[in-house]
């Protein structure tokens, strides 16, 4: 499977915290390995810090780096830049293509994003090209670059885990 | 493909404004036929219906219900409840047995849940065991369910749409 970063650009402190905090759990749960933020907010490196320590898992979360400068230094290390937009072409014509290329650096916008990034990313992929949502088009575009074996990870450190059940809820402390 | 309607429970206006617009948001783009809100809140059904107007389609958005009537009317008029919830069982485990019904209610909550609504449902559905995103989970529900066909999916009376391309932003106006 290759490794996976996320970049989230375009946020703004309070108004986006929510978003991209689920930005971040939605990057871990479904198999990248960390999220870059483009912006100062050690709010958000805390809530998912404290989601790695309980649940599990390697997944790193650094803020208040420069986007510009992330991408570049990753294209220069081989790696390959996808960014995620409703303009880019349809994510079932290029996954396959995409699945051959390891690390990822996969870029997620909030509502404007930077011209220059369409020139800078490798591959502009839109899930459908529809309006919808950052989160949503992160996580059909992991499922699909995983192919759903994401689904079934576990976590050998973790200090909580869910039982899974029909009805209710059970959780196991380790 | 089945027909599917959301409700979207645990909506607080203000709080919620940005995530239950990207659930309704999210529910469109991969093929849902509606969303129900459990809460009242004009703005979220005037943003999600102008989206609608724009770009085509006849996904419904209707605010102000009451999530229990709404669960047993559905279930009373033979249809089928889904809960997303990560302590439910793995999608990957039921998604086939669900895939013949029709049609499906998906109640998506937010940080807490009714502790009668795991009764109520057919089907408690995690999308892993991991704290991750009312709007991811959406995602990778539908897209299993519909088996990535809804990412084609086009919009005959759309009064725009996006020209995939590339680079850049293209659009067309209808």
């Amino acid at each position: 499977m290759p490794r996976v970063a996320v970049l989230r650009i375009g946020h703004r402190p309070e108004r986006d915290m929510r978003v991209t905090t689920h930005v971040g759990l939605t990057a871990r749960a479904l198999g990248a390995d960390g999220m870059y933020l483009a912006a100062r907010d050690p709010g958000i490196v805390k809530s998912i810090g404290d989601v790695v320590n309980r649940w599990g898992g390697s997944f790193f979360c650094v803020d208040d780096v420069k986007w510009r400068q992330c991408i570049t230094d990753w294209k220069r290390e081989n790696g390959t830049v996808v960014h995620l937009t409703m303009y880019g072409l349809n994510l079932p014509s290029l996954i396959d293509e995409i699945r051959t290329r390891d690390p990822l650096l996969v870029v997620v916008g909030a509502e404007k994003v930077p011209g220059e990034i369409y020139g800078l990313a490798d591959y502009n992929v839109a899930v459908t090209g529809q309006p919808h949502s950052e989160i949503s088009g992160l996580a059909v575009f992991l499922d699909h670059l995983f192919s759903g074996r994401e689904l079934e990870t576990t976590y050998p450190d973790a200090r909580i885990r869910i039982v899974p059940s029909k009805r209710g809820k059970k959780t196991e402390e380790l």
